[in-house]
């Protein structure tokens, strides 16, 4: 991870727990622990890839970064619901994320289904808030691309094919389809949202659009290597899960070297979509790279 | 009930089913399950009152009613989700929904969960396209509106507060304001939706907003009478729980009695709120009545 990276992941994650921080006030009322939920999930921890996308992204057109944090916040508030409702007993029932336990683990099942609702609808209400932006066009077109990458057609639709990944025999398209929907589809919405802001036509996006979606497979290559070779320790999450439920993923289809490969693959061509941007795009650049790279 | 409501309900349900239909069509792919599930949660058996709510109330300023239809969607979509949700084991555990096996006993509960996101997703999707409304101030405002009325300060923010009921003893004025959360906040919001389709600027949309707080408040204590003294068969769902739960309700801290006649006053007390309007507004009108006198 290179300088650069480094300084605008840290930039970022303290932004947007701030953010997180000053959205989830705790109330005085018998809703604390919903709140209490909240800031357990979305607080500290993240790696916050999804906003420094948003960021970078607006960043190319001189987007207001307070306007670019605020639509950052709501990507990053579907993330963090998506990840509280996955590790759910009847999910992935997972113990562990970002080093920590669970919402549902922390605090009970009841609380953190409510938690994720909670941050999905605020999700949708920032988006749409006059404060995040002045044009309603542009407010509008933030929640319906965020809507269609996060529902039946993206991240939950993705979600539902990779549980049934474990009773099925998914092929290489399948599995791509499958991962370009459940992890692609917010990597690259994180993108065009950042696009959107820097009102970008939609044939202007394309490049980017090119960029988010090599970016997103790559990702989750990466992913399917941690998994496979990471430390449990360092990732903050269990390991070993796919293999363990027989799911097909690229890992278990390509094998380990031509799944390595394929990732360097998709990253040099992440980058090469980006060849009109000058150097404003290096971070942009540097997260492709860092994608290959992490070990978290 | 009489016969213009009945005619009026019978008609929105078709459309809801049929808009719905539409909505979730089966796909050809492993997401198959989840549009079935949506499928069986959405479409027949529910009484649309919300939806009825959004339509009757922008039909007193001639809104399209394609247009409305499609709000009334929305708002319909975020019921059910919650309705999901709240069905879960974790939850309020019930096996039985308007008649039916509820998602996560004729499904799998991972299956309930993510059907409700996805239906939650579907109902900002719906707001935010440019074919629902022309005018994208207008479906900035649907957005922001609706996610509030069922996020933390709204819906989902009641049911925490419910769930946190069980342990604890509420007063009436918490009670209260628990029941305007969870479920006066989405009647309240399907009125203020129709309205700003009707482009009523909020200082005019004080009466609908009258009617509809005082709405939302008489039903919840008409779903507490039925809870107590309805028809198992007739109602559709299990009932007698807030009793065994030890929940404090509105009747258990009013009586039967006071509860019947406080229902019935915020009824008349909702209906006087509509007095600036003519005939145009009957249906409102008898959906109040009808709450004081429904079976179910």
């Amino acid at each position: 991870m290179t300088t650069t990276l480094d300084a605008a992941l840290a930039r970022m994650s303290a932004d947007i727990d701030a953010r997180f921080a000053r959205l989830l006030a705790i109330p005085d009322d018998p809703r604390a622990d919903l709140y209490r939920a909240m800031r357990h999930a979305a607080i500290g921890g993240g790696k916050r890839l999804r906003p420094l996308l948003v960021g970078a992204t607006a960043d190319l057109f001189g987007v207001d970064r307070d306007c670019s944090g605020d639509v950052a916040l709501a990507v990053e508030a579907i993330h963090v619901y998506s990840l509280i409702h996955d590790d759910l007993p009847a999910m992935d029932d997972d113990d562990l994320r970002r080093g920590k336990p669970t919402v549902h683990k922390a605090f009970d099942e009841a609380t953190a289904i409510l938690a994720g609702d909670c941050l999905h609808a605020l999700a949708f209400e920032i988006l749409a808030d006059p404060r995040t932006h002045a044009d309603p066009f542009v407010r509008a077109e933030l929640v319906m691309e965020l809507a269609r990458a996060s529902g039946p057609g993206g991240m939950a639709g993705g979600q539902m094919m990779d549980l049934v990944a474990e009773r099925s025999r998914f092929d290489l398209a399948t599995v791509t389809r499958l991962q370009q929907m459940k992890t692609g589809a917010l990597i690259s919405v994180s993108v065009e949202l950042g696009a959107i802001l820097g009102r970008v036509p939609p044939e202007g996006r394309r490049s980017l659009h090119g960029y988010a979606h090599d970016l997103g497979l790559a990702f989750q290559i990466a992913d399917d290597l941690l998994d496979a070779e990471g430390d449990e320790a360092v990732v903050g999450k269990a390991l070993r899960k796919d293999g363990e439920a027989g799911k097909e993923t690229f890992l278990s289809l390509l094998g380990v070297d031509r799944a390595r490969e394929q990732c360097r693959m998709l990253v040099d061509q992440a980058v090469r979509h980006l060849h009109g941007y000058g150097a404003e795009a290096d971070v942009l650049r540097e997260v492709a790279r860092y994608v290959v790279e992490r070990d978290r």
